[in-house]
């Protein structure tokens, strides 16, 4: 957005915006333009803030999501079962099954799918890991959540492998058409899904 | 987003990121899990843009736009014809209008426009600014290029009386259909300010 014409001080700043995901250079100039019109102490405690996130948040030594404790507080929370471990790609996909208050266990946080392209193999993510934790914690059922794209559906097929030998259950949540979704506009492949998921009422 | 369970320096992070225009908090949450996986120090540069930017711009005392320089690059460009002004809304039209490149003349930012429900009335717009320029510019024409919306048109409406026994052309920015739109899509108002507006071709 006549970039050129930006002061530099301004132009920095929309750079760095535009860095965000899904933010683009024309909603990166809007946000900035609306911190440069506010006040100079809403601006700072912003920037406070954004320092203050990787001094304060670690990852957490057992099941890897950010948190400011180690264990983290679901990780030491006494009442979550440990015997069932939800694997999810990412601390945001979490934060999504907390929300939905429906899953009591623990979780197992990959950090990423399998992408070779990208060079992200089965090292990246913390498997070793998720072995070794299933048989120091007696770990029952495990839960993948990956999201159901082609790298979740792949990361979900390898890890479902990777386990075969062990005793534990492994399930994969269900895909479907989502709830207050019009049929009409479902997509072909989750109608397929849902099909074959179907299940007497 | 299940905020309760966030770390006190992510949830800070969230807020504050929320405050943005446009950021929801699932946004926010979002970005702020972005700038958390990524390095210390891209975090830093942005909490530093953001810091600096209150600091290094400023006003620019002719049109008032946000600058560095003061007068602003364009107030002090001897190619611009200083007897053309165009008020605009915020810095950011001042930018879109530059980007269009069509204008040649300088600007007057009124940083608003008239809501008396907000209590922002004449005073708070740097209208009193503005016509001291005319007088002190020699100004010849002034476009008047707040959004077509009811506080814009209202806005207009206000300048273009005000300065109505001044010796100055004041003209409108034309409100029509916007290129590359389907006239089936459209608004009623839109289609009936364009054939008020319709010219021979």
């Amino acid at each position: 957005m006549a970039s050129n014409i930006l002061p530099p001080a301004l132009k920095r700043l929309v750079d760095n915006l535009s860095k965000l995901p899904g933010i683009g250079e024309k909603t990166a100039t809007r946000l900035a333009l609306f911190i440069l019109r506010g006040s100079e102490q809403q601006a700072q405690e912003l920037a406070k803030s954004i320092l203050e996130i990787h001094k304060s948040i670690k990852l957490c030594s057992i099941c890897f999501t950010f948190s400011d404790q180690d264990p983290c507080p679901i990780c030491s929370n006494p009442k979550r079962d440990k015997s069932i471990v939800c694997v999810v790609e990412e601390p945001g996909d979490l934060l999504a099954m907390e929300k939905a208050g429906e899953f009591k266990g623990r979780y197992h946080v990959l950090h990423g799918v399998l992408s070779p392209r990208d060079g992200i193999g089965p090292e990246e993510l913390r498997l070793s890991q998720l072995k070794n934790r299933i048989e120091r914690e007696k770990i029952k059922e495990l839960i993948i959540a990956t999201s159901p794209t082609m790298a979740g559906e792949a990361t979900a097929a390898y890890i479902s492998k990777m386990l075969s030998k062990m005793n534990i259950t492994i399930t994969r949540i269900a895909c479907g058409v989502p709830m207050g979704m019009d049929i009409k506009y479902a997509d072909p492949v989750t109608l397929k899904k849902a099909l074959e998921a179907r299940r007497p009422i």
